[in-house]
This record gives C-alpha cells, structure tokens and sequence, in this order.
C-alpha cells in the first residue's frame, strides 16, 4: 500500500477545520483553546486512560462519546479541570453547550477536553467570552493554531497527514498529539487527536483506534515512567465516500496500519521532545504473558541506571539484571538471555564473551533496541524509552 | 524499656570479632574483605531477595544456612560473584572452605557474601592469598575495618549497637549495614550485618529478623525505586547468657522492638546518605490489602515530579493524584483523602483549602510525611523515600 505523507493535520482529510486562540488561561498571550470540527456530524471514538481521578471534562466527553457520535472536539490547556468538585462537571457541559450553540449542533456532539494543573477550577471568565470567537476563527488551515494551543510542556509541534487509496477512493487521516516532557503518567499524560474523511462504522473506528493506541501511546516510556495515554479521541466524517468499512476486512486493515503508521511516527516525535534525542526500544519475548513481558520491559525501561548506562554509551549487565529483579516477576536465571542489537549479551544467565567494537557501534546509535527472552512462555510485548 | 546505644557496631555484643582488610579488588588499597566472627557457633538467621538472579555466593549462603548455625560472616565488595556461571558457585565454597580451615570449623558454617559488579569472574587470585590475613586480623575493635570493606556506593559508615535488659541479664544487638546511593533493586542493594550475644532459638532469631527487615529495610525508597534488601543475615551466640527466648513472649517482643529501633535508624541513615538530606515518609491508609498499600506508597515515592516538588518546597496535588492514577490500584476519586503532615490537601478527591502558612512550614522540615487514605479496606503500609 502507498502512503503519502502530505500536509495540514488535523484539517487535511476533507470537511475538517480548526482554530486555535489565547484566552489569557497561559501567560504571554499563548493559545490555549482550540476548536477541531467535522462539517458533518462524525462518527467518534475514545480511548481514555484507566485513572481513578479524572478531568471532569473526560467525565463529560465519555459521557457524550457514548452513542458514538459527534461533530466538534474543543480542548483548552493550562487547567484539567480536575480534583475541583461538582463544579468542574457543569463548568464542562457549559462550554460544551456554548460551543454546540455557535455551531448549530447538539452539545451532546461537542467533546470538551481540559489539560494542565489540577485542583483549580476552569478558569470560566476566560473560556466563556472566547467561544464565539474560537469558532468564528475556524478554517481549514488552522491545525498548527490549534496544535499551538493543545501543547503543554511540548517544545515542538506534533502532527501528521496521510494520504491512501481505500475502496477506490483517496481517502485521509490526520493526528495531532500533546504530551512531551511529561512526568506524570495518565493524567496530564499525552492527548490524541484524530481526524479522517473515511466512511467507517462507529464500532469499527473505535476498535482500530483501540488497537492503535494500545501498540503506540500506551508503550512510551519518559523519564523512567510509562507515560500513559490520558485520551484519545476519533472523528471520521466519511467525506471520502470509499464504500465504508463495516467489517475487519482488508479496508479495515489498511486503516488501521496507516493510523498506527502516524501514531508511530508521533511516539517517536514526542520521545524525542522530551529532551532527548535517543531512544531505546526494550522488547521482552517469551514471557507467560503479555503484562508480564510488558511489565519486564517496564522495569528496564524505567531503570535510571540501565537508562542512565545506555546514554554514557555503557553495557553494564548489572543495571539490566537488577531491573529485572526488581520487577516483580519470576524467572529462572539459567533461561535468561539478552541481546543489545543481535549481540548476546546474557546466554543462559551468564554474560556472554561479547565484542565489544560491535557493543561500541550499536550505542553510538540514536536509536538502540534491547531484546530480553525469559523462556517463561510465548508473550512479547514492547516499549519505547527516551534516554536522557 | 531502657535501651542504651553503645560503640563497637558488630563487636560490641560479647563474643564477636571483626576484620577488614585491602586484597586488591577496589584501588587505592581501600578495604574489600571483611569477617565478622562469634567465637563460638551461633544461631543462625537470613533474609534473602526474591531476585530470580542472585549473586552466587548468596546461593551458597541459603544452603549454608539451612540448618540455622552458623560461625562467620564474611564479605567481598566489588565484585558480586554473579552472572558468571557455575564457576561462581565453586569459587563461592572455595572462600568457605579456607575461611573455615582458618577458624577450625565446618565450611557450612562460614557464610560468604559478595557485592558489587555483576557478570565478572570472582577475583580468587586476590581473595584467595588474603584469607588468612583476613582471619589473623580479626578483633574485638575490627568492626570499622569490617564496615570499610563492605561499603560500595556508601559515603560513610553505618553502624549501631545497644545494650538493654532482658531476662534479668544485659544483653547487646549490634548491626552494620551498606547500601547507600543504590539506584539497583535487589541486587547490589542493600546488605544488612546483625550479631547479638541474646540467647534465642534460631526459629526465632529467623522471624524477628524477617519481621524487621519488612518493616525497616524492605520499604526504603532511593531514587525513584524500592532499595531492596538483598541480603540480612544474623547471628546470635547466646554469650549473654540471659535464660532464652523461645516463645513470642515479651522477651521476644522486646529483642524484636531493639533490633527495630537500630535498622530504624540505620534505614534513615542510609537515605540520608543517598545524596540527600531530606526525605519523606509516604503512608497508605485503608487500602484493600497490604500489598495494595505498598503499590500506593511506592507509585508516590518513586514519582520523580512528587519528590522534585517536596524537595522544591512547593506541594501540588498533581504530582500526588498523577501517581496514585499511576498505581495500577483501583479506588472511587470521590473517598479520596489526602494529607501533608497533619494538614488536609485533598477531601473527597476536591482540593481541600488548606492554609498555606502550615504547609510551608512543613516542607521546610527534612523530614516530611505524607499521608493518603483510599477507602478500599483496612489495610496500611509505608516507605520512607529520600528526596534529591
């Protein structure tokens, strides 16, 4: 399948606009409230973190995501909206009924997303006189005003488009992320947003997009932590008019492999904001299960030290071992083989006679892979850590 | 009860020698070789980690120790004796055999212990010519020597001994420890060193010591991660000639209560020495299980943002409510509680409106205890982490 890579983002597949403005929530006059909208009504899906405290504007978009439909994702940064009590609920619907109104939609069709400090209330002085504005600003060349306005810690942009042939039609998918530099996982952790013009079933949009986020967002690992997916959102207007996707057929594959392209592209994108410019891919093979060799991977990824050794250009078994001891999980020391590259460093436990100019190669890399077997069972699972 | 601190650390209890000496593996002739000895065979005790890859000379250790009696500590640092195949268990016998011979007892009552790097043979050429010196050396002032030659990434010694009453006889528990600036779980951790001339049964001289060291060095957090006790091992000669303790009595409570306060102490040692002059104390109250507790209290204290704001004086629910989401853990936001000393930060999962005087007052204090309770259960657990 040809894929080309093309530009505006979010508003490159068709009936897609978006604006971005600054309402004062951030200093020095930065956008902070962005407006992405389909001219139709979109089929919508979500993926959202797992944690026990939410943004009470994620309260209200799961709550309006759930009949799987909608035509605009507004999200303003600097406050998440959250730990701020019942307030923070009505806060969210109301500018989610703002919004609705200047669009002539349902406000049941309108997903707010919030991000930034918590424990302060949304700063509605601020939003509320921005709307009519925010939406009076749209175009289909606002993408980079609204990226600008979704960023957080993020030093640079995030965005891809993608252009493909599906069912004999030119179709698109665009994405947008924030979350670089980001200490905390799950909440205040990397936001997704996507936009296609394919014609797709709502079910089907969701699945892929689950499947997607699982392999890409949810495996990142930034200073030492899984940096965790806070929410990831979906429109797809069907403006291409390809036939529609209504089963797990080849269509459906082709979608999903080119989201997952993007979402790719955009990990490795936002690893290499976090002031870092080496990564390192821990992929665990051969465990019981796949938490466990996610969890395996975790560990190492979340070492300082082994991470710490890898951007000093050191193999140290050491810092490898103990990270595996530490995780939790059980193995037997004599089944335990590790490989940096397709050198073996570990054969059967024991370190392996290594050559050390081929070890030197692969950690001048700015993108080195360590690959652990613990012969436990028939799991992999994998992630992507960004080096100091 | 009165219990009062004493000098001599390992020697100060009656019966007990110690030596330390230079054998070549660390440069600059810094001691690398400690015995501590009981002039008669003593009971016996070990807590070992749970790491599925173990220092080989630990192996040796767990089967030494089975039949709870043992003569002799001895130790190398700067070399762990690990990942280097069978030839570490033989090398790890060899140094028990020949100690043995020294002191003219049974190489099974000789317990080896080896720290420092992994997957490097052990250096036999070096320790081998040094074991009679090691156990020529030995004295009832060696305990300092002894302390120099285990240390690894420790800035200074430690060491505590009391003497209290029990069972109408004075009696003394001396304990020397090593571990600081670990940033490995498990191995390379923590190696905790206890003699005491208390009369008691090997049974329960073993479940004092694993009662202690869950409570005490089992819960340190150091640079993001749990330290991890690698290995605590104790003797107890009964030169004390108190009656014995043979049953949880009060006598056992009280040696149990004594040995606490020392690794107490000796863990706020070692997180002091670990860069840091400040740390906290993160308590979960009321959680599901006790496990879960854990999993709560770590997911904060290995928080790099939670640690970097309390070590910046600043308190934000952020940090703490992104780590709790983080956890893994399941808990309903709205029973929430969250307290920074005595002061309430989160009521019902809402920012509490907290006086902003007191919490300043506390995070200028160097030693700072955060307290969150989750409603799960009745479950409690805490881990004292060191802030940079």
């Amino acid at each position: 399948m040809q894929i080309k890579l093309i530009d505006g983002g979010v508003v490159a597949p068709e009936g897609f606009f978006a604006s971005g403005i600054a309402t004062g929530i951030k200093p020095n006059d930065v956008n902070d409230f962005a407006l992405i909208c389909s001219d139709d009504t979109a089929a919508a899906a979500g993926v959202f973190s797992g944690a026990n405290v939410r943004s009470n504007s994620i309260k209200v978009v799961m709550d309006h995501i759930a009949n799987g439909y909608a035509n605009a994702i507004v999200v303003n940064s600097g406050n998440a909206n959250a730990c701020n009590g019942q307030q923070g609920i009505s806060d969210a619907k109301q500018i989610c009924s703002l919004v609705a109104e200047q669009l002539s939609c349902e406000a049941e069709d309108v997903l707010f997303l919030s991000t930034g400090i918590m424990g302060k209330p949304l700063p509605m002085d601020k939003l509320v006189p921005s709307v009519e504005n925010l939406v009076g600003n749209m175009s289909d060349s606002g993408n980079l005003d609204a990226i600008d306005a979704i960023m957080t810690c993020d030093t640079r942009r995030k965005e891809y488009a993608a252009e493909f042939k599906l069912q004999d039609e030119t179709v698109r998918i665009g994405v947008m992320v924030k979350g670089s530099g980001i200490y905390y996982p799950l909440m205040g952790g990397i936001t997704v947003i996507i936009t296609t013009d394919v014609n797709i079933s709502k079910a089907l949009l969701q699945k892929s997009l689950e499947t997607v986020v699982s392999k890409t967002f949810a495996k990142i690992s930034v200073d030492g932590k899984l940096a965790g997916c806070e929410a990831a959102v979906a429109l797809a207007n069907g403006q291409a008019d390809n036939s529609g996707i209504v089963s797990q057929d080849n269509a459906y594959d082709s979608f999903t492999n080119v989201l997952q392209y993007l979402c790719s592209n955009l990990c490795k994108d936002l690893v290499r904001d976090c002031e870092s410019s080496k990564f390192v891919d821990v992929c665990v093979k051969n465990a019981a299960s796949s938490e466990e060799a996610l969890t395996l991977a975790n560990a190492i990824a979340s070492s300082s030290a082994f991470r710490d050794d890898l951007a000093e250009g050191i193999c140290d078994v050491s810092s490898i071992v103990n990270a595996l001891n530490g995780s939790g999980i059980a193995f037997t020391e004599s089944m335990l083989d590790v490989y940096l590259g397709d050198v073996q460093i570990l054969r059967a436990g024991s370190v392996a006679d290594w050559d050390a100019d081929a070890v030197n190669a692969l950690l001048a890399k700015n993108e080195i892979s360590l690959t652990v077997c613990v012969a436990t069972g028939t799991f992999t699972d994998k992630i992507m850590a960004s080096l100091y």
